[in-house]
């Protein structure tokens, strides 16, 4: 094999898939990105086995061929390469060569054929989603899929396709965070759960322009989406997901509008206080159009109050202060709406055009005293 | 007590003197600031025992008095308050409130008298430098004082006045780094070893400008910096450094002149194979005007060259790569002097102004081998 790319694409092309590659694995062929220089085309692939990326890249091919290489080091040494036309070239049994400039490395390589390839996917009832509504619905939702959970479901997304409509749910058991995009066309009804994992890396190569376009396509047991020149195929979580709707009713007995900056800044100052100890809750008071909140730990107490408008009864009410904010931090509203039932019954906060809805579960105020 | 002061005069004076407090200490009266309002001066202190450091801010006193106060949350609390005045006052015992604006935080305070104050030096014998040649004197010598050492004085610098000179030199076993500063004014001559954590302390709060000066006082233990509204002192080290003279011969068999940041790129790169074993050096080739560098592990080799201009004789030689990136970061010259004896003797860097002068040893390529 011997190519010649520039160090730019080279380097953009190996960031690009080593998304997918894990930095520590049990068999250190996993750790390898695989390079392919066939039919006219290079090919770089990532290959967790959960997640594959596949990325096809410009330059000459001089001879065709394939290695696996380290991915760690390969990416680290195209990204300090100086600017300029880079050779890559196989030569004796397991060893492959990168010049540029007056810089040569000689690196071990694997062999091809000990990479496991990604699957080729069946090309059809696509799905088609602006960067940037794919990417922001990700970044908006992402934050509350649980790391781990008895539950497998819950480490995943819901995605669910009904018309023109795709409803993404992420939840941990504290909270919930749903999102509406509108689609362009009407889909058939699918719904399937994806990795959050996959998610996380998938933002990364996502460019967030609202002028570009993603395909998704879905099969039984795998998702594909592909991005410029870039597909990334991601395996579906079996089960079944919690259905959030009859928990995101929309009776409340207060309801409050409140600056969403003011309330993030405020709680900011409060964990201050709380951070020693997680268990500790913020607490709101809603009075007549004012909002009073207070922390108190062995640390000392603060208070703050903001003016609100409110609807309904007075409330005292506790929450997990990074509940709050990591809400609120995906929240591009300058004001936003709060609905409480009582003191042991989730917040809901939503826009009027239902276009988000979080939900966040309250701390038993007596039990935490 | 009670002062009110801006927001941002109380933060600033906050982070300066908590440079010299310890993030965990053994009893929690060291992890506290002192705060004093008297003889109208709003003073705070931070005091680690090694190190102590004390400044003046503006601000109203309503009520004289003085608290300690947990340094870390304290100044996290008033980073975040918002843009304003801030009222602090002392309430019942071992309280204090800070409010301003709408928040108002109450917290646990402890008694000043607990406080361990800083020493009042003699001011006398001062000698004067600029902040900028103080600040990169520093900053261009610190990475090579010894973390901890057998021998205390290497985990300190030697600061040598001698006439219009200030010299500053800092050595861990493995180099030696060496700079001097002119003075404006003839001094004393006089030689005090600072410790290491001291000045990486103190290039934190000197600002850097050319035209504003630093008074710097000696006492036989301590060394004091005045800076603005702030004074810094430290304890010296006790002992005898090491005397480097004699290891800072002029004689060379080999000499190049060579572009440092072509060097530094080359290294950096060289570094990548090499970094998982610490103790594989990077070797130097010195041809007829050609430097060719080589690094090789068990994840592969790589050779690059370079011209440059040589004198004397060809030389292979090998270095941990650490020793030379630290050393080029820190000079600013675009092309360096580099002087050998042997492979076994160490490579110095001077500038032909001899304001600098940076030590290395090699490493013994036989036994690296």
């Amino acid at each position: 094999m011997k190519i010649i790319c520039k160090k730019t694409d080279l380097a953009k092309a190996v960031q690009t898939v080593s998304k997918a590659v894990p930095a520590k694995a049990t068999t250190s062929i996993l750790e390898c990105l695989l390079l392919r220089a066939e039919k006219e085309e290079i090919t770089l692939t990532g290959n967790n086995l959960e997640l594959g990326i596949e990325t096809v890249m410009p330059g000459n091919i001089e001879e065709e061929g394939s290695i696996a290489i380290q991915a760690k080091v390969f990416g680290e040494i195209v990204r300090k390469l100086p600017e300029g036309d880079v050779v890559l070239e196989t030569g004796e049994k397991d060893q492959a060569t990168v010049r540029c400039k007056k810089t040569k490395y000689n690196l071990s390589v694997k062999s091809a054929e000990e990479y496991t390839c990604i699957p080729d996917m069946e090309r059809k009832n696509h799905v088609t989603i602006s960067e940037f509504d794919l990417k922001e619905a990700i970044r908006q939702t992402i934050f509350s899929v649980a790391d781990t959970s008895s539950k497998k479901a819950m480490t995943g997304e819901l995605w669910e396709i009904n018309g023109k409509e795709l409803k993404i749910v992420a939840l941990d058991g504290h909270r919930i965070s749903l999102r509406k995009i509108k689609l362009k066309k009407e889909y058939e009804p699918r719904k399937v759960i994806v990795p959050g994992k996959t998610l996380a890396e998938i933002i990364k190569i996502i460019g967030g322009d609202p002028e570009k376009e993603i395909a998704v396509y879905f099969t039984e047991n795998h998702i594909q989406f592909e991005i410029e020149n870039t597909r990334a195929i991601s395996r579906l979580i079996e089960g079944e997901y919690l259905k959030v709707e009859q928990l995101l009713s929309k009776d409340y007995g207060t309801k409050i509008k409140v600056q969403k900056k003011e309330l993030q800044e405020c709680i900011d100052r409060a964990s201050l206080l709380l951070k020693d100890d997680a268990k500790k809750p913020i607490i709101l008071n809603i009075e007549e159009n004012i909002l009073s909140l207070e922390a108190a730990s062995n640390m000392g107490s603060m208070n703050e109050s903001m003016f609100v408008v409110k609807e309904g009864e007075k409330l005292r009410i506790g929450f997990n202060p990074k509940f709050l904010l990591e809400m609120l931090r995906v929240i591009d509203d300058e004001e936003v709406f709060m609905y409480f039932t009582s003191a042991k019954t989730p917040c809901t906060v939503r826009d009027e055009k239902d276009s988000y809805v979080y939900l966040v579960l309250p701390v038993n105020l007596s039990a935490a005293a």
